[in-house]
């Protein structure tokens, strides 16, 4: 049993029109019109698949094909929010290649035991609204709904009031639910496969993550008649962390991973010595213990550059999640799965946080990567061959198919 | 004779509640509805006090009381736009101390030869639009007037359009114009006067000022699956030119200042390495000589942060104005004046820009500063008493009655 190629590639190419970029990316900010638009897309291709449609508190999507049983679904599921100008394979291509599979068991009248169920997951980016992964999250019970609810983006609007505008505020709890299994195909967003000419990586696990907020305070002035002896520029400190963060990556070395992705100055004019920056910290690696030696690296690297600067400092480690296994069935499902697509595979472990993440808590949880070529993502040049998504869909529908088990 | 301190204090409290900020700062954008509010209560004053108000194609304000003969008149002027969460003393302390001046001239119903002139100048801050001083350099021959029209704010808002909106587009072209003296009564921005006691400085000039702009571009990735090895990250290159221009100032010394005011990181979001920032650099000296070398070491700073993060970059040196001595007499004048006010002063060089600058290529120019505490402005804390303002608004009456030849 094989997927419709070319129907999937339709689907991708029309999915992605919806908050394409002027360079053929994506915007498509969590709970935005463009993010109304794709789900309403996606709402009315699972209907035409015939699935049952319900949506829960916290807007995420469940469209279940019945089984043959009164068994727990297995579910595939990512999410269709993206970042600012990134790319329209993150997220996305695990919905469609999950809509894929199951067009594909339509076509073929295929009776599974258990009913299969496509996902989609609200907010998983953390673009908008923080943290990441924000609806499997309350899902699992790892973020109270209240929380959620009022997570508010830039401009102050609240989550649950974006839900309600666009008709994504569901009457389901959002708790955990039944499952078989959980499986989630997505972009590698690194470049091991691509350097390495595999087509499928068989997910084994995520890194563990920590996300950390500085909130630095110094003294705002003017930026002329200000001598350098007296400044408190929040600024210096700033960029001393920036610095200091990288530095604190290649000195634990391996395969740890530290970024300042997010770094706000106040008031932001030429002639002005900014007086505040807001910065975040993202650090990731395989072992829980390097996050704590991490952590505690960063908080000096902080505190230092602000004792120097004469600046003061708020440090919030707010969000981690642990180094996450996945179930070792589903994950040797996957692999015998992708070998019978044909595919050149090999075990990985995923960089970035899924959904997959709060969905291994709940129940037996796998993943399936296709290669981002030269290693990109969250950009618009993030891409994906369709010889690759071939082989990836294919392998989701055997593992699928495998769980669900054929009547 | 002096000026009438209640009358004064009470006027800098009213026009100090428009744009007034919740912490007691100002914030009044140029050409915003708050700036047109307080451009309109002054024109409101200025016609109380029996001036003959003209608005120029610039926007800028004057308003002439008469001399008794046709002589080019005596002008005093400085600005009511403000940084964001400034102060407000900034610019609207020395419109205000001029339109006191000739409240008290009309008090005492004194003729003078000149006529005496209070002008209120475009978007001096240059927080909105760019550059600062944007009006007076108009007027000064030195930014041609559709490039100003063309300058745009933040949000993409042209000049011009903002001028036409608030009703401040007017009819007299913006020209240099005939003058006896210019004079700008301003507060420091710096520590010097209250560190040493004083209540006057006597301002001898303005230092030289360089504006410069760099836009770096890495590679925007994600911050989990991207190795530390591949990274291209902008923020990265721009923390190590932060931190070089601070050394940069350290290594020249003496009176430079060297500020990274603006920087903007896109996308600006937790997990994903920056693929583009842009930063302003501002370096300021009394010596032309010490810009040109600041600007050297700038360049090799910005080309050492990105070569080594393997970023490219384009560094545009923008703006620049050289040191300006004001002139002799009108400096003198002001000396005397501000002995016979019983201030206690000094000669002091002004490390801000001010219209003054733009002016003095016009005719015979000088300032007034007086203390700001702790040396703070551009902020909500800036502070001056009202013993020092006295001071000074006495200084510039009796300088301007000097210059204007009393009947």
């Amino acid at each position: 049993m094989r997927i419709d190629r070319s129907r999937l590639e339709r689907s991708i190419q029309d999915l992605g029109r919806i908050g394409e970029t002027p360079n053929g990316g994506l915007t498509r900010l969590a709970l935005s019109d463009d993010d109304r638009r794709a789900r309403d897309q996606m709402v009315q291709w699972m209907r035409e698949a015939g699935l049952a449609v319900r949506v829960d508190r916290m807007g995420n999507i469940f469209g279940e094909r019945s089984g043959t049983a009164a068994l727990p679904p297995v579910m595939m599921g990512s999410h269709v929010d993206s970042v600012p100008t990134g790319g329209k394979y993150d997220g996305q291509l695990g919905v469609l290649c999950g809509l894929e599979a199951i067009r594909r068991l339509n076509d073929g009248r295929v009776r599974t035991r258990h009913p299969v169920t496509l996902a989609i997951f609200t907010n998983e980016e953390g673009a908008r609204f923080q943290p990441a992964m924000i609806a499997s999250g309350v899902m699992a019970g790892k973020i109270a709904l209240e929380d959620a609810y009022n997570a508010r983006d830039k401009d102050g609007i609240r989550l649950v009031d974006e839900l309600e505008r666009i008709g994504y505020l569901g009457p389901e709890p959002c708790v955990p639910r039944p499952m078989r299994a959980y499986l989630e195909l997505h972009i590698e967003q690194g470049p091991f496969l691509e350097e390495e000419g595999l087509h499928v990586g068989v997910v084994e696990g995520i890194v563990a993550i920590s996300w950390s907020r500085v909130t630095i305070r110094g003294v705002q002035d003017h930026a002329g008649p200000t001598p350098m002896r007296t400044r408190h520029d929040a600024l210096v400190a700033a960029a001393e962390i920036v610095t200091g963060v990288r530095r604190m990556a290649a000195e634990i070395g391996g395969d740890v991973v530290a970024t300042v992705g997010n770094l706000t100055v106040s008031p932001n004019i030429t002639n002005a010595i900014p007086g505040k920056v807001t910065l975040s910290i993202d650090v990731r690696d395989p072992a829980d213990a390097t996050i704590d030696r991490a952590r505690a690296l960063v908080e000096r690297v902080v505190a230092d550059a602000c004792r120097r600067e004469g600046a003061t400092y708020e440090l919030d480690h707010y969000w981690r999640v642990p180094h996450t296994p996945f179930d070792r069935d589903v994950v040797d499902t996957v692999e015998r799965a992708a070998k019978a697509a044909g595919a050149r595979y090999r075990r990985i472990l995923s960089g970035a946080g899924h959904d997959a993440q709060y969905m291994a808590m709940l129940g037996p949880t796998g993943m399936i990567f296709v290669p981002s070529r030269a290693g990109r993502s969250h950009c618009e040049e993030e891409f994906t061959g369709m010889d690759d998504i071939e082989y990836g869909a294919n392998a989701l529908l055997l593992t699928a198919l495998d769980l669900a088990v054929v009547n």
